[in-house]
């Protein structure tokens, strides 16, 4: 291993010879003294070099290093208050081009279109390196809040034999001779682990949409945030789990990056107190429409406008972030969500809104098998063709229920982005491939 | 939330009133006494009641109780020394009948493939439980580890606009009006952090391959542990960190569940020490003949015997489970791997083979533009296909290098399972999509 300390614990390092790897983030080629400020994967560093009289070949190094060239330095570290740049720079004693670089195409000011062209050098930002600590930071919180609370962890197929959403929007994948479909959700396969004994289970993987939509909250691919558990009374005890997981993921992530959050986005991440509020997808849409919006649906769901104004309300009315919307309309949810006792037109479920956009969808899940198979028929489905998953209820099913989670839209607005790509490593849409 | 104790924790609980729910395991209908065992997520109950001389309904419904039924009980907690099953039962006060069953069409001798149709009943044997129970552990400490030495979760686009390794092997996607390819590993990307300057990267994912194998090593989709890392200076650094990872998983899974695979399986989990045993390829190759096998192949490869001969020789030799087999030919090894300075003919690479199965291919990879265009070339390849990933050495690479390692083979060979079959949550084969 190169024997390199990290630009981050250089500041509490004491004066003396270090050795620095990371890439050129700008040059300052003075007369008397050149100026190169290096960057790693932890900071920015200023490296300093005054300029021999005669033949000097580390200046003509730094004279012809370009930006984002990746080099090794070793030099002398020296604490001074008067550098800007995290008050301490380090004498250039050797310095070595490890790799050269061409001149980057894109600057700060480039659109997000060629920026996702040059994913890899638009992730050097530091801002950009910073969404993904966040995203590590963020995920483990929540795999540690479920390990601790015996959860298990499970990988479901991506490959199917058959739809397990809406048809429309299913990838068809050549499969040997036959055919096979890319899951959109792990929903089927995480339901299986109930009826398996598994009690509760977690995944956080891939999943996919052949949605045709250009909007910026959509992706072909993504990745889906999915628990489900056993023994519930109803989505009340999702919801529960729901925002317990959140509030671990929000400290972990104020706690570890609150600081770097404020400078880099000027948001202050704020710990969501518990519980969430609830509101019924009728009553909301009622407070909406006493704000001055009226829902421009034929069907019974919210619009992205009318979840911002729910937002809007919750936050002036009880200063949260984040709102349950509950009891959807059978109508318009997927025909695996129980639907209440007193009232089948209404389900057992919920949207989770945050920050005026909805990051998730979780509901009870209907476990009696008559019921379920007059619900898919009512659907207009065809019960031979879901057969391996109504299986799973023939066999005794303990009560139970979950949630699937959008991991880049809680990014997006929790570090309030512009759009999806923007928290996402490598996104995918219908004309976006590559990188 | 059903307000019940996990079985596992009844025998800390105090006699007295308790509710548990869970799957009914097997009746015992006696004339005088009625015996349940009831199953949940985290162990086996006796249950017991004594007939009424009457009318006793409770008796109607367990002696109407069907294996596999889900119920929930209310009764009493007594420990008592003479229950076989940990010294507790419960007296049956109230049993409600969650959810009905019919008769499993699976038993203990059922042949793998049918277990695997039914793979959801399968699961509810308790050693394939506890397998499941022991990834999560596993999975938890790797990452818990790569978190707190700074590594970055990434998650990798699994759609593609080219192949990564062998074209042979992709599976195609309708993308659209076009085509898109599944992702045979995220090689290509998790290399592209390092360009990105994100020093450390992670990520356990799905990774599919159009392998028309039969083998017990094979899927079509398997989940994928990658690692990759800056600032290397040989392939000896990954080695490192592959070994620190597999002690820091073995260890977390030895003290959470060695007992219970002891039980279970029959074996004791040896948490391996470091460093683990490296021997270069050739020597290997000759060590397998002078034991009298010669590995009948034409290429400089090993195969499977001669990976179970290596690690025969390195258990008596050394007392180990592991072995990096090191110095692959540049022949058999894809074009990104770097080659030795002082013989081109052999690549700065590893096999981690455990328990005499390969479950694991780390290198460091050639970041020198220049070189690793030429590699491609010499194997053959479009150069202009490789476009977008020869693109991330142009502007800047630190050396780097990684690994990937199939999860499932590490479980398989972990707890002596004859297949990967029995430890993948939903396998999928050639032949097998379903459920």
């Amino acid at each position: 291993m190169t024997e390199r300390t990290l630009i981050k614990n250089l500041a509490a390092s004491s004066d003396g010879p270090v050795t620095v790897s990371g890439w050129v983030d700008t040059v300052r080629d003075q007369k008397k003294v050149q100026f190169v400020v290096l960057r790693d994967e932890s900071g920015a560093l200023q490296l300093v070099h005054p300029r021999a009289e005669d033949a000097d070949p580390i200046a003509d190094t730094i004279s012809a290093l370009g930006t984002g060239s990746f080099i090794t330095v070793t030099g002398d570290l020296k604490h001074d208050e008067r550098v800007k740049l995290g008050g301490i720079e380090v004498l250039i004693g050797e310095i070595e081009v490890v790799s050269e670089a061409l001149e980057s195409p894109i600057a700060e000011d480039t659109g997000v279109d060629k920026r996702m062209d040059w994913r890899f050098l638009d992730l050097r930002v530091p801002r950009n390196n910073l969404i993904f600590r966040i995203q590590t930071t963020l995920e483990h919180a929540w795999r540690t809040y479920w390990v601790e609370h015996d959860f298990i962890e499970i990988h479901t197929p991506k490959l199917m034999a058959s739809a397990s959403e809406s048809k429309a929007e299913l990838f068809e994948v050549k499969y040997f001779d036959g055919k096979a479909y890319l899951a959109q959700s792990p929903q089927f396969f995480k339901q299986m682990a109930q009826p398996a004994g598994f009690g509760r289970v977690f995944e956080i993987g891939p999943a996919f949409r052949a949605d045709p939509s250009f909007t910026s909250r959509h992706a072909t691919e993504f990745v889906s945030v999915d628990s489900e558990l056993s023994w519930i009374d109803s989505h009340e005890d999702v919801m529960r789990l729901h925002e317990e997981l959140m509030v671990a993921g929000f400290t972990a992530v104020r706690e570890k990056h609150g600081a770097e959050i404020e400078a880099a986005f000027g948001i202050e991440v704020t710990v969501p107190t518990t519980p969430f509020p609830r509101i019924p997808l009728a009553e909301a849409k009622r407070i909406v429409a006493e704000r001055g919006y009226e829902v421009p649906r034929h069907d019974d769901d919210m619009d992205p406008e009318g979840e911002r104004q729910i937002a809007a309300y919750v936050k002036e009315q009880f200063g949260h972030e984040f709102v349950f919307l509950t009891d959807y309309a059978s109508s318009i949810r997927p025909f695996y969500h129980m639907r209440h006792e007193a009232d089948a037109g209404i389900t057992k479920s919920y949207d989770l809104i945050f920050n005026g956009v909805e990051i998730s969808t979780g509901a009870q899940r209907e476990h009696r098998i008559e019921v379920l198979e007059a619900q898919a028929r009512d659907k207009g489905l065809d019960p031979e063709e879901l057969a391996f998953y109504l299986d799973f209820f023939r066999y005794g099913v303990p009560p139970h229920g979950g949630f699937g989670m959008g991991l880049s839209r809680v990014l997006m607005l929790l570090l309030g982005l512009p759009n999806l790509r923007e928290a996402t490593y490598l996104f995918r849409g219908p004309t976006r491939l590559l990188p």
